[in-house]
């Protein structure tokens, strides 16, 4: 049996061994990734971000055990830390969950270091979903630190992001939320037993007003390089992001949430927004992996020494960068 | 007069004409850059990185003045700013700025939002920082918040990169640091006079030693694809990551700062590792240019609606993203 059928039939412990071949890049989890992607496009993929200090990744904790014990579902999680692009490592996530949700054969929590390039990192989340959703998981999560452009751009590409928000984490933070305001599908003000909660919650309403213009152009094949992906089909009845209150140390408005993470997949399924969601994020990826190999074909094409003395004289001002690649590029059918 | 020609001049409104137009990456932008490089490589380029509500802003503020006041220096600075990658527009950085320094000729600050793609904000950064160096700035300061990958990446190609830290700021924060530590030529921990300050400074030491292993290897040819670049040149003796006390609201530890700075430019210098950092630098602006050119390359070689069509074939889970880029790649040249 393959390891892809293996997974296809539930196997634990082929699936963890193809999420390291594949965050590894290997051959052979490459040649399962093909193998299982006709068995994807199930799952419901969630799409968790914020702020560090608001805790998302105990709101994901609750909303997983939710999904467990109150709908039976199967959950895979995927964690994006932001830890060392040297050191690698998956620090966070794992240790914290394990309590409340290890043992459970139908959560799989799966930890990933921002390590590398950014587009190698969107990838291997890309990759890790495909396995989860082949894989029979009816939900994945993938849950990013919010405050870079990057982590944002992983998770918006999900069907239904959550924004995590909190009270009291200053004013300069105010500035991310005005940006990642607008790929909110629901925004969710954890730890809201704490004072000032009312006026985050206020704060949020005011931004949403700025953040949610009436229309969104939908993205054609002329404009593919571009990552900013409409997230609502303009045809339709706009989706008008909820705000959630929760203190999910407590388990408190969990079942809430769930209930308008419910309500946005009915939204998103009757309005066409689904299939336009999944087709932006198979684009991105295609379009990334497009990138990737034309980069390797041209360093195919160049050979060392011609890159070298290109960039010696770029070094020594006597061409500018954009000369330069316009050289490499000119120069490299011969 | 060409606006190189009045750029190279000191005129201030040709200067602040061409940044919107090499932002906007119009032509004539491009060729004023092409013009105004080869006067480039005299500044000395600081990073400041740090997660929000470490007072990043505040601390550039009081840097430049310092410069201005005891140094007689021409400083740029370069905020990159988290805001919207919809909206745009840049929305901090020069209403904080105004009050001190407004009105001196001999500085000028610049706001970008992170609009649009990772790679644009990069260049578009990378750009700005040509322009004020061949405009005779003798300290371009880029500040970015250090929270994601993408920032960390633009503070990290200065020749000084100062990652901010402040006592009090979660446990969350904890995890970022990690990362964003072994980017840091300069720490500095500000709002040092909130309690908490000595645990904060004794986590940084802790982790500055994990963080800072005995060597590094030099980037060649054959890995350039990476953005990983090296900081350090492991033949010469090892800058140890200083850690600064400042209070920037009141001005304190700035003078202390600036020697540090001073210091690390002595250390680069006599190191070599000045060359490095402008090889490495100028690599990834090659690089990045060269991954435009080829993608606009396969736009032009790829019809549209054979695009479309195999992404069809994606969303329908015929072939997988992997087989279609594959596919798309070996069929462009017919």
């Amino acid at each position: 049996m393959t390891s892809s059928q293996a997974i296809l039939n539930g196997d634990r412990l082929a699936l963890a061994r193809l999420l390291t071949k594949v965050e590894n890049n290997s051959q052979e989890g490459r040649a399962a990734l093909m193998e299982l992607f006709p068995h994807t496009g199930k799952a419901h993929l969630i799409g968790v971000t914020g702020a560090p200090g608001t805790g998302k990744s105990s709101l994901v904790n609750q909303l997983a055990l939710h999904y467990r014990k109150k709908e039976d579902k199967r959950i895979a999680i995927v964690a994006v830390d932001p830890s060392s692009p040297f050191t690698g490592g998956a620090v966070l996530g794992d240790r914290v969950r394990m309590r409340d949700l290890s043992g459970d054969p139908n959560v799989f929590i799966r930890s990933m270091a921002s390590r590398g390039s950014l587009g190698g990192l969107a990838q291997a989340t890309a990759n890790m979903v495909q396995i989860f959703d082949a894989a029979g998981f009816d939900i994945v999560i993938v849950e990013t630190v919010g405050a870079g452009q990057s982590e944002v751009d992983i998770a918006r590409l999900a069907h239904t992001t959550l924004v995590v928000e909190a009270p009291g984490l200053g004013d300069d933070i105010q500035a991310i939320k005005a940006g990642i305001l607008e790929i909110a599908d629901i925004l969710v003000v954890n730890k809201a037993d704490r004072p000032g909660v009312e006026h985050t919650e206020k704060a949020l309403k005011t931004m949403l007003e700025l953040a949610h213009p009436t229309e969104r152009v939908f993205k054609h094949h002329g404009t593919y390089m571009s990552v900013a992906a409409p997230k609502t089909n303009a045809n339709t009845k706009m989706w008008i992001p909820p705000i959630q209150r929760t203190v999910s140390t407590e388990g408190v408005g969990i079942a809430e949430l769930a209930d308008a993470i419910t309500r946005h997949v009915a939204h998103l399924r009757s309005s066409g927004d689904w299939a336009i969601r999944e087709r932006t994020r198979l684009e991105v990826e295609l379009e990334a992996l497009i990138r990737n190999g034309l980069m390797i074909q041209f360093q195919g094409e160049v050979p060392a020494e011609r890159y070298e003395e290109v960039l010696e004289s770029v070094v020594h001002r006597k061409v500018s960068p954009w000369e330069a690649a316009t050289m490499l590029l000119n120069g490299r059918q011969k």
